[in-house]
């Protein structure tokens, strides 16, 4: 009998035109994916860029959000013009936007009564309802509104509060990997390597990635499943194939 | 008399679970943006990450095809058994995918005669009717179908390439961006650069970065627009804001 597999699955929505146009390099979609699957057991479906622009956002995040578990947005809710992450939201969900009682009172003890001023006040401004996510960098704080959590684009920020929205989430099934890295060109082993998959079907995904070290091409073969019985057989046939071709293991 | 402006936009699609697991971190989307908008005048308006999965790629490319002037693709056009990009956009357009004679003889002459196996002859198999992009550092080549351009995933096989596409776009208005880096917070200027953005309303797109930089925080404020004129008037009026607001700038 099959055991049911408990797949839980989210979608990263960044939102900034500095990583559209190239300005920045984005870091956060590697971040929080590596976070979701080790922590969570929560597999990241797909990715999208979009810009600051409301109905962009509107329309990304009322299909996202019903496609997948979850929604994570990074970018746009700081005090400028430009961020307008919470009130998209608010107007996609047609919830209220309006002052979170509890941010308010954060941003007001935070940056104390006098500098208080309209730009941070915007910051606590959020959907009617939405739960925060603690920011214990510069205490503007996240939230999660029905499936979607909202963080901010600053990756030493996002990462250092990523930890507080984990009570949200339902965890899913860890999912595990095992690589082999090889000493040999892909097209050497593409062929039995598409066998090996066949074999494994939808239990276990494997992936081929070439990489360059110390004057060397070689190959990474990726296995990811969440059986941990079903990688230890695949990592078998892997390592009888490297045999049979003679193929150098690389230790790292 | 406004004056017409011609504004050509693309599509970046990754094609790879290896970025969507975060065991990879993605370079390409800023170098094919930076690329696209230095040396082409296009602007990349949206990106999206999606696994190897031949539905999800059949579905995004029809989509992001219609919406975009260009799409750009990157990954899957290896050997291996999870390279199905250019079988997938042969589905996607209804177009036979076949041997494609040049490729084929590029691939044969790099490879010899006897080393051409089965793997490698797959590189060869493109969409009828596809266009090369040439590729220098390791001979299999990307290609154009339609407005969709497909290049490999390994970075620097795509940068030695990407020149190579050049000949196939339509170039639109090239984008200027002025950069001010100043020594304040987002929220001290907020209000004022609000107010800013407002007057030049869609003629300039501003926005406001927060750094950190030898244990000072910061603000960057990027002003991009086609018009150098007006970005020299939303310069003006940055520079007289900072004036009022005592505020320091970095030069870089």
């Amino acid at each position: 009998m099959k055991k049911k597999i408990k797949k839980i699955n989210a979608a990263i929505l960044i939102i900034g035109n500095e990583i559209l146009s190239g300005r920045t390099q984005d870091k956060n979609v590697q971040f929080i994916s590596n976070w979701l699957n080790s922590k969570c057991g929560i597999v990241v479906d797909e990715v999208r860029i979009i810009p600051d622009d409301e109905k962009i956002i509107v329309r990304n995040i009322l299909h996202l959000s019903k496609k997948f578990n979850y929604v994570f947005t990074t970018g746009g809710i700081g005090p400028t013009h430009d961020d307008i992450t919470s009130q998209s939201i608010s107007r996609a969900f047609k919830i209220r936007y309006e002052y979170h009682k509890e941010a308010y009172a954060i941003l007001e003890k935070y940056y104390g009564k006098k500098k208080f001023n309209d730009g941070r006040k915007k910051m606590a401004k959020l959907p009617k309802g939405a739960k925060l996510i603690y920011n214990p960098s510069s205490a503007a704080p996240g939230f999660i509104i029905k499936n979607v959590l909202s963080f901010p684009g600053v990756p030493s920020i996002l990462n250092s509060m990523i930890e507080n929205s984990k009570k949200y989430l339902i965890k899913g099934q860890k999912i595990y990997s095992k690589t082999l890295n090889l000493y040999t060109v892909e097209s050497n082993i593409s062929k039995k390597l598409g066998l090996i998959q066949k074999k494994y079907n939808k239990f276990v995904s494997i992936g081929s990635y070439p990489f360059f070290r110390l004057g060397k091409i070689g190959v990474s073969i990726v296995a990811r499943s969440n059986s941990i019985s079903k990688l230890k057989n695949v990592n078998k046939d892997l390592i009888k194939l490297v045999k049979f071709k003679k193929i150098q293991i690389l230790k790292i």
